[in-house]
């Protein structure tokens, strides 16, 4: 077999679930937008809902739709983007809650689907998603009397305890919210690390249970294997790859491996990555290809079969590191390509 | 609908498919690896088939699976990985044709698939895929009176018409495969425009059929349409997005638009990227986040509903230059979640 082999612990992503559950005396929500970051949401939730995960956050209506097949009646499902033009037959018929962000998003949904649960997203100062403190004024009496099932925010800087954002949103979201009798939420993963005064309500974690920072503590979900092609001398001066990148500089053993951007090993990481031999750092070499990397495996006693890119010695988020970007990316990008393994 | 809209022009596809044909005077093949760049693997091909392609290229014998059943018996399909061990049932059973990589597949091939056809992959400089030519040298006769389908090798420096490389790929090529009676094969798109030389029997052209670079003059084929959720005013000093990254400089209207790193926008694109409307060019600020970006629209007179990342204003090319790498990774980045629209 020449795919990769993407091993995703279900165990894991259960035990960071209840680990984030146990860090609160609120309700612990998933977030399994964007595929379960990934991870293929129709293995994911159910873990999740047997853990005993009601309430269901995706970022699009066509996700809810997906994830209320996986799921069945029952759980809560909401909508982050909201209620947009064109969605009020996929809201009704799969019982989605789009969580409304303008005054805009509020007619529209108690014009077409009155009656239809709903929540509230506000703007606290990332001024990305939800009401602005103006719009909130204007109809927060009319919105509240419909019952909204939740009233939320997000946090811009989460991931950066000491930053003074932390604070300030807090504090903008306790003024926006007080006297609300509607459940709040304000936390996503890094928000329940910054402590109760974060939790209100509900708490939304979702890099976390994928096993990715900023929950240093998380139990990591995912190992890549990537098996290797080919391996061949390549004598001092002797190039490799696209644009003839790298050269030997030493007699040289070199692996070709079958993994490359296609599959989201994202092209930027070329010149830092490495990948591993059974804990052995090897460094890949040149340029990410499409479908293939190359790797300096001189320093290697026996061939190896397959080289590890994401596990027990390379994380998630030090992979990102490779690109200079986030766990996250890493983990949104993985490709469709890959034999997906889920331990149970 | 909150998902953005790829629309995808399969007419483009098989007019570049044509023009690459009419540069030369030998067979062109087509390469729909990576689910044809990321474009729908099952639309492409039989367009491409129905154009005359009779020669199909894939990376891995899993992907030439997938293409059978969408194309049927008759058009070969070659594998670029080669036979890797534990592919024979695969490589029988859908009749593919494994690109035989190092005198360890020849010897897997033969011993397990005695008869059933093979191409070779010859190493010419690139020292990614294909024999050494001292592995070459050993198993050349041997080899050459199983009557391969193809000998090919594979081009480093294509793109850059100018590198002495290409000059010296093809001489080392020339030199391995003289005498050869089997059909010949040296170029992708790069090696097309390079000229008669390098044309051998069969060309391979992949990115120019899907409109990049370097093929100047392909018809573009990607279109991508973002939807606005909402728009917001943002006073001086106020921050938008992730880390608060950005900050308001004069009183700006800032539009959150429904796509994001999950849906193959790069995230390190974020500070350099610009979408249009009506081809105006609108700055994209702050953080790419997982599943929304952000565009200052101070300056449109009207609320857009949607934003273009990529289209006749902005092409496949020019939106990889905001992430400093190439239009072949910003197709195969393209997400799922993607309504894909395919225009006859």
């Amino acid at each position: 077999m020449t795919t990769a082999t993407l091993t995703i612990d279900l165990s894991a992503v259960a035990a960071n679930w209840r680990a984030l559950n146990a860090q609160t005396e609120v309700e612990t929500a998933a977030v399994v937008k964007a595929d379960a970051y990934g991870l293929g949401i129709g293995r994911v939730a159910p873990v999740l809902a047997a853990e005993g995960a009601r309430e269901f956050f995706v970022a699009v209506a066509e996700e809810g739709v997906a994830l209320r097949r996986v799921l069945g009646p029952g759980p809560r499902i909401s909508v982050f983007s909201g209620h947009m033009a064109g969605d009020a037959d996929l809201i009704r018929d799969t019982d989605l809650t789009p969580l409304v962000n303008s005054v805009d998003q509020l007619l529209l949904h108690v014009e077409t689907l009155p009656g239809h649960p709903f929540g509230l997203q506000l703007d606290s100062g990332m001024h990305r998603l939800g009401m602005t403190p103006a719009e909130w004024s204007a109809v927060r009496d009319i919105a509240l009397a419909q019952r909204p099932t939740l009233v939320m925010s997000h946090l811009a800087c989460a991931d950066t305890p000491d930053d003074p954002m932390n604070a300030t949103q807090l504090q903008t979201f306790e003024e926006l919210t007080q006297g609300v009798d509607a459940p709040r939420s304000l936390s996503a993963t890094g928000g329940i690390l910054l402590g109760d005064a974060y939790h209100y309500d509900l708490t939304r974690p979702g890099i976390g249970l994928y096993g990715g920072l900023p929950y240093l503590d998380a139990f990591p979900v995912v190992t890549l294997d990537l098996p290797v092609i080919q391996i061949r001398e390549v004598a001092v001066g002797g190039c490799v790859g696209y644009a003839a990148a790298w050269t030997a500089e030493r007699p040289s053993r070199v692996a070709t491996v079958s993994a490359g951007y296609a599959d989201g090993l994202i092209r930027a990481m070329g010149p830092k990555a490495t990948v591993t031999c059974n804990g052995m750092k090897l460094p890949v070499i040149g340029r990410v290809s499409m479908d293939l990397i190359t790797v300096d495996v001189t320093d290697l006693t026996e061939a190896p079969r397959d080289l590890q890119l994401i596990g027990s010695h390379q994380s998630v988020d030090t992979v990102a590191g490779f690109s200079d970007t986030i766990g996250y990316e890493v983990l949104t990008s993985l490709g469709a390509r890959y034999d997906r393994i889920y331990l149970a």
